[in-house]
């Protein structure tokens, strides 16, 4: 588990670093980026870990929800993805142990945000993984990926045909079976989003879902944003203090 | 002077905008960024101009610094570059006249800014016209370019081999001539930044000679920092700042 560091870069009194290591889960190389805050020079830190949406490189492969960048963060079952895409796994165990075994972080806090792809990444982590995640949140989230087009796609190449296999990795269908009430989740989507429209996020089958399980959900549909980083940016700081209320408390 | 919208987005409640246009100083098609925050919406707003460095594409020139994307923001008079390379122009009179016309922006209150080359740039269009701009501010500027490796190299390219004409152009030489003391200069600098050290920057000997004319000059060299946009991002909200202070005095 060596890590070899790729960049540093001083930032906000802190360093924003990037590393690169043999990844066991994945069997290929991985990077991460890591920042690390003044504060982790003198004591430990907890972890708030950010996954991102699909690559959305077109050209990189035939189509660009689907293989490199789109792993959908599930353990694939079927050829030719099983060996290698096993995202779930890296993020929820490989990443968080390797993280711990090399930075000053305190294993007992830890949560988890993400956008797009990497919202339904972050929900289904925390959904599957009762009480190992303080908190969760995500940016325009694939809330019910078993019903959406993205999500059938991935879900027939990585999990098969099989469609109750699928929903171990669905939000919506996670969420009912989520013991107690203790995760206090936050979603922001903006309204003017593409994806929204076309029927590929679906918070509305997620809300219901919590709603029938009075699991806390904070849903905030924003006028007039998209899909993109300006998005993000404008309500990442809102997320960042959500997530602060659990770790530090 | 027809614009075309490439893209809007919303973003911290306002719109980032990109627009492509032809310019007749520089006989292409230029794209910029404009944010129009909320209060654009209902009354004018005073327009802070970035400008950023060079591009260091590698591979898209022979070097990346010189060519496109490095025009030092002079106005070239030596073949083949006189045609094209007019950025002293474009960004003193043409875009202002373009933004004025088609946003609601008051000319009167206008501020520049800029990184590396585009700092050099923010000072050399503050410094050649005297109170065009409120207010002028710079990250890791390169300073003193006929003293330095890449401003030797760019200026004998753009401006011919008589060394007297590129002082029109250099930040440490304009400063000498500047009338009154009007213009406070924020300039930040990191400590680690590798072309401080090559030689490339030389604030220096613009300090020297702002302490010389009693120019105001706040200087901060930052322990740690490098030339990236991580730098930029940790201290761009004190350069707000320090514009805004003027912009809206």
């Amino acid at each position: 588990m060596a890590l070899k560091q790729i960049s540093s870069n001083k930032c906000f009194g802190g360093l924003q670093k990037v590393f690169e290591h043999d990844s066991v889960e994945l069997n290929c190389k991985m990077k991460f980026a890591i920042y690390l805050p003044p504060k982790a020079e003198t004591g430990k830190c907890p972890a708030l870990y950010w996954l991102s949406g699909g690559c959305n490189i077109k050209g990189e492969d035939e189509s660009w929800d689907f293989g490199t960048g789109a792993g959908f963060y599930v353990d694939a079952t079927e050829h030719p993805w099983k060996t290698n895409y096993r995202m779930y796994s890296y993020v929820t165990e490989e990443l968080p142990q390797l993280i711990n075994a090399n930075f000053p972080v305190d294993p007992q806090r830890m949560s988890i945000f993400g956008h797009s792809m990497g919202g339904h990444g972050a929900l289904i982590c925390a959904l599957k993984n009762p009480g190992k995640y303080k908190s969760v949140s995500a940016f325009a989230p694939i809330c019910n990926p078993v019903l959406c087009p993205w999500g059938k796609k991935a879900f027939s190449g990585y999990l098969g045909t099989d469609q109750s296999k699928w929903k171990a990795y669905d939000a919506t269908h996670l969420v009912k079976s989520f013991p107690g009430s203790q995760l206090d989740i936050l979603i922001d989507q903006g309204k003017d989003d593409q994806f929204l429209s076309d029927g590929q996020l679906l918070p509305d089958n997620f809300i219901a879902a919590c709603a029938e399980k009075k699991t806390p959900v904070v849903f905030r549909l924003q006028e007039g944003y998209d899909h993109s980083y300006y998005f993000i940016a404008t309500f990442i700081t809102d997320h960042i203090r959500h997530h602060a209320k659990y770790l530090n408390a």
